[in-house]
């Protein structure tokens, strides 16, 4: 089958996902499940080996656009674990339903999510953040609408401030914001009830990929004796480490860190921005999902529940 | 006697401290003691006590520039417990050594402390940095000149940036400089040898009182097993903690960390900007001075030699 | 329908709970199951529905009187899940079956969880306790009844003193026992191979809610290097925390605390008395259950086995 | 039944487990797989029950030969899950099949989780090894197939000195090896990114029984902020652990540590040489098994999955 | 010289020490000087020599009373250190003002004690109390007096209650009091500030020996992050320990902690009621005396500037 | 001045010391004494200049043979400290009185530590040895004479296998001894009072350099919760280290660690065999010395005492 056989609207999807156009884990695991589930209405193969072959053309081709970004292979394998049937019609129906599953259980996920953090948090309490993640905003949100007071201590969140992304999200739901430098975090960890955080992707030995400076947050909270939690939805859960695989780190460019006026005054210079970091679980109280709480050495459990022990690709295997 | 016996060279000193225009713990302390020595020099005070009456006199107009900058009440307080005589003669002629004496040894400080906190230093090793210190540069610097060959991590150190230079400074060495954001310490440790700050002042307690952010970073280092050493001139030693008083931190302005159009965009916030923060000394492995190096929990010893039990401020006090 | 439709005896039960005369998880639990089966036995109910109306009746009336008490929802949960049928007999059987399979699990639930609590017992042990738990106690009942040689260090566990029970229980098992007050705890530590304490309840992240003073000495336990374990039925998880929810606390007597007259002697005064702490998981060892043994940090897969991951009360849905 | 009907094939394979003639978890259980298919296929049983109580004899015969081999028991009770059928052809053929099974899963269990424990490492990465085990160097035979470059500090691990047949094995894979006394562990734990270690037996609340000093190697590893896993087959998960059972640790000869000669020369003399330590779940990183790599605090959840609750020896129940 | 010689005060004051008729560190010291200086005040003899044999008997009989009370030693060792003459006159007049000094020394100490001990201590500040010392309670004192606004939660401190005391005392001061059972600590270290413990004594080492539970506290504290310190004059420094000598804990009777009646209810029982424990230096912060505040680990050089490095008892050797 | 005026008894210690025929701190030390003696008695010098300069040859020539041996250095130190005089019989007086002196302190001091070090050990304890130390044996010894039973457990202490000097010695007291390998050390901990080591030196900064293994030990036993006291003269203190020179770690030759059979039987392989390392002072509870025990972080104190701040060799400058 020639890659021809792609719908258009896929190869758009997976130029937009590589352009970065689309971004964030639940956007690009929507814009994933609706070009297969495009690819599969439109499909006009005459076999259900032809059918197949289409959608793992498919899959394939926007699983390529970004590999290292979790959640776009978690929307494909949900689809793919789904889609059964002895005709192409079952097999059309069986990954349009799947899609639409997969779309409905993330619409609500935040918000589940959002109201298993907020049982966390108590009234009158305060909390730090770091960067931005609406995972975990949907948890002080949900906490908010159930009446609690909170307030917050953001972290700025160098490079790129992310930090006034989060307090001015904060502020529209009227908590107020009290916003510190990064370096600040030891000293006011002592006037905070709870860290909260977001992650990037989520690893099976427990590890909390996220954000850079997570994890020396993480040692500062143990030290201080402030509970840390991850706010994260189980698209953020990364099969490929059950079979101990570590998450690659993207390296982002020097000058988010430094202008390049102040660089030439400096003279020459290496300049590393890591986009992340990893904590290790032992460093981290609680990972909430979706689908409830749980200790960061037990994710695991919840990985195998969801995506077996193989990890291998289902467009790349012949496991039909 | 009046304010007038005041030299207007005291005044002029003491005008450029008030103003921030004289700065930094070792220029404020030299400035004083040349003012003392003015002072005394153009005395025409006609008994001991009119001279001692002036001399306090000028100490206090001074003392009152600044009252947290640590090396101001040490310098003056160098000169009166050197300052002796019967007649006004005497007095002077004590005063004016005294000034000259810790201007000698105010030269050599920095040098002896370098020297010290070299040896500590390996051929090879990677040093992390926090902040500028002249006094952590001056290790560095030694260590060079032994011909030792030694790499930097310098973090960027919000909200000033005086990672920079401290950078720049290092690049003047020839020593090659990796820039980081803070958040990116944890991360970095693993690569580091060494982590060197410099010390806004020292209490009796060990605690070291420096740039906000060295406190998680001490912590950090000693969850990563790198030591840590502090590199402060014996002029920063608090002698008032001797009695429990704890070190004022300078809170800054906001809009080092944020910019307005940032902050109006956020919407209504809190910006708390402190300048300093204290390391406690359990995490904190050594402190270099010109006088040696010394763990932090017996730097007590070393401030009760230079400044004994007391702590009155003998500008203030009848013992003559 | 009408609260008339629940059966006296489920009221008298209700009663009885609700002004703790009857007490304990295991005796309430039970109580709670025998009037769901008297219920059941005794309905006259003309269709399924109603039956079902009728059970959802009585086990609201039982959940209301004391919705703190872990064992009591989970006993109802255990009932609802296992009724099923198309007919009133049907319905009717299956909630007598489950009664009694609830009976009979619970009956040996103690003695199988002690067998294993046992197990992690060597002869010649010494083991340190906190208030009473007739669950920590199996554990070295049964370990005495495979012959080993034990001693016992029992905190007095004030304010109630419930170690003299603790005492006298181990007294009557013959092994020797050593009172010292709660305070001593750190200083005996050294002379203790296990602790081992009870739970309130179990909460989803692995923490331990048991007798105010666990999580002190769970901290100084692990600070001493001595393991230390918790024997727990499973009717102490409490699977809404599941979904984040925090155990509430409660709040006892002052005069538990302090006489009337040394309180009036010592002045005004507040008294706080909270009944029970929260041991984080990484504190503790290992949880004894019926069910085996757990690392803390695993217990939430055993929550889940047992309640899945809803935690909406059956007797307040329509999941039939 | 009497024991003449035990193959003498199983009595040859028992005496040479009893006189470690067979030795190595994995060569235990596949001899004694290979015994149970001989018993089975040679059996002239002439009913089911027949059959049964001569699989149960021969089960009991080898067990006898090592009880505290954990891969023994595992083996076993493997085959005695998968024997099920209505004649005495049906059981036979399913015990022969399960041994294939069990062969065939055996002999690519180790390239798996050599596969899924090199993924944990990074070109460039150096090891550090204690003792001699099979599945921690297949770890790093795939890292070094997959093309990374390691190189190794090897702990010689007295009294055997193991580490001479670790360091030999890696040389064979070109791995360049430094050789240090145990001793020197931490010393050079600064030069390692992972320790790596095998294990006897895997306990279910996630201790980590292996060779001695391995304990006292995890928590200098954590002290030093060096990651370290176990790699272990699954044969080696402990179920009797599952219960609280504690895991015997055989005391070996004293000869293994000092000469004949030497001793004589010192005087009266108590030697100790427990041949293994145990490691709490909270000093260890991961365990890598050929089904994923594992928090130890969750190794209790795949235990279940293999093994279920009860512990009970199928050979030893009625539980047909 | 006959025992005869001592005068019959020395002789009731050792009875009232001996008695416990006279307690507290200070009390006892004051009782003791003041015995000396009556015995030197009365004294008849003839000769240098006979007065000093006659000081040793009183002060040796002073001595055996309580050998184990720090301050008691500690006061005979300052007069004889400061008892010098050639005559009999100026022996008598040298012990008088020896005494007179100790006393007049004795009188400020604990208000110059807390004058430091209050500097620690910020306005809004919350304290945890263990038991009762007047020197901890001076710095409260001194701190309310200058104007700052504290409140206390107040350990009862079983098994005497002596936290009663100190609420009692703290209410004096207008002080708000929240009283908890010691075993509540680790709960409500979360609301304190400070941590604040007197001293029974305190050895070369840096360990603070003060009632039973302060160990855990200081245990519980660092894990929590409250910074913890003792006030305690330096009567209470222990001088024996310099030369390795461990500080013996005194055993307390079992009624304190158990009535007769509940004892008998209980059965057969050991009761073990040591007063006092140690906690070592690396669990507390600072110790605050008259003589200012210092880590722990240096108080051994105030030590050995107050007491020299030899320890023999100046009555006993003949070292005039 | 040729070097012929070094006395040929100074050349012939030097010698010994050079191929270390004479070895041991107190052995060299002793021996550099009584070659300056010597040389001082035997002088023909015609001026103290001449004197003086003959003196500074024979302690270079001393001086050059081990310049990393702790205690030469500091045995010249001492001598040189006290030599003192306008003419030649005055300073040769004076060089041989400081001779005398330093013999016979050096002669009590191991005596003197012994009791010191004894006192921390309490009848029936058990002391965990690495090493050879007699330092640490005279603790011990001391505490038997004081009629303490104590028993031992004995690292062997590879590669040299010293714990069997050790075990030879301590059977000779008829102290109880358990030999085991090194690393069985975290599993004996559990019965261990105490941990006692020697030192080769110790560092301003409370560091212990000794034997390879110790630092890991330190470790060990904090994790355990077991006290660990380093026994070392004051000869062992290392001046250099107040200027921050950080110690040399003598490297030692492999065919200690593995014979030449076994190596080639392994292949090509790098054997590093560090005779020592550095147990940070953290990990130290105590340093036992003559002059009474010290925390580590206060033993800076007493090398000041002893050596002032400079640490010029004094055979190299002017400052007669």
């Amino acid at each position: 089958m020639g890659s021809q056989d792609v719908h258009q609207e896929v190869d758009a999807v997976a130029e937009d996902i590589a352009t970065m156009e689309t971004r964030g884990a639940a956007t690009i695991a929507r814009a994933v499940v609706d070009a297969l589930a495009t690819q599969a209405e439109a499909s006009d193969a005459e076999s259900p080996a032809a059918f197949v072959a289409e959608m793992r053309a498919a899959a394939q081709t926007l699983h390529d656009t970004r590999p290292t970004a979790v959640s776009l292979p978690n929307a494909l394998r949900f689809v793919f674990r789904q889609m059964d049937g002895e005709s192409v019609e079952q097999l059309r129906a069986s990954a349009v339903a799947a899609a639409d599953r997969f779309r409905s259980q993330l619409e609500r996920a935040q918000d589940d999510l959002g109201r298993i953090g907020a049982n966390r948090l108590r009234d009158g309490d305060t909390v730090m953040t770091h960067c931005h993640s609406t995972d975990a905003l949907a948890c002080v949100e949900a906490a908010v609408e159930q009446g609690k007071e909170l307030s917050a201590i953001v972290k700025e969140t160098r490079p790129r401030n992310q930090g006034h992304i989060t307090a001015a999200a904060l502020r529209e739901m009227d908590v107020p914001v009290t916003l510190v430098v990064d370096s600040a975090a030891r000293r006011y960890l002592d006037e905070a009830d709870h860290v909260l955080v977001g992650a990037d992707s989520i690893a099976a030995d427990g590890s909390v990929i996220n954000k850079i400076g997570t994890s020396g947050l993480a040692v500062l909270a143990r030290e201080r004796g402030v509970p840390i939690m991850t706010a994260a939805q189980t698209i953020k859960l990364h099969p490929a480490t059950l079979t101990g695989h570590t998450v690659e780190i993207e390296m982002r460019d020097e000058s988010e860190v430094i202008s390049e006026q102040d660089r030439s005054d400096v003279g020459e210079l290496e300049v590393l921005n890591p986009a992340f970091d990893v904590t290790p679980p032992r460093y981290m109280d609680a990972i909430v999902t979706e689908r409830g709480q749980f200790p960061p050495e037990s994710i695991v459990t919840l990985m195998r529940d969801m995506f077996g022990e193989g990890t291998d690709d289902p467009w790349e295997t012949d496991d039909f």
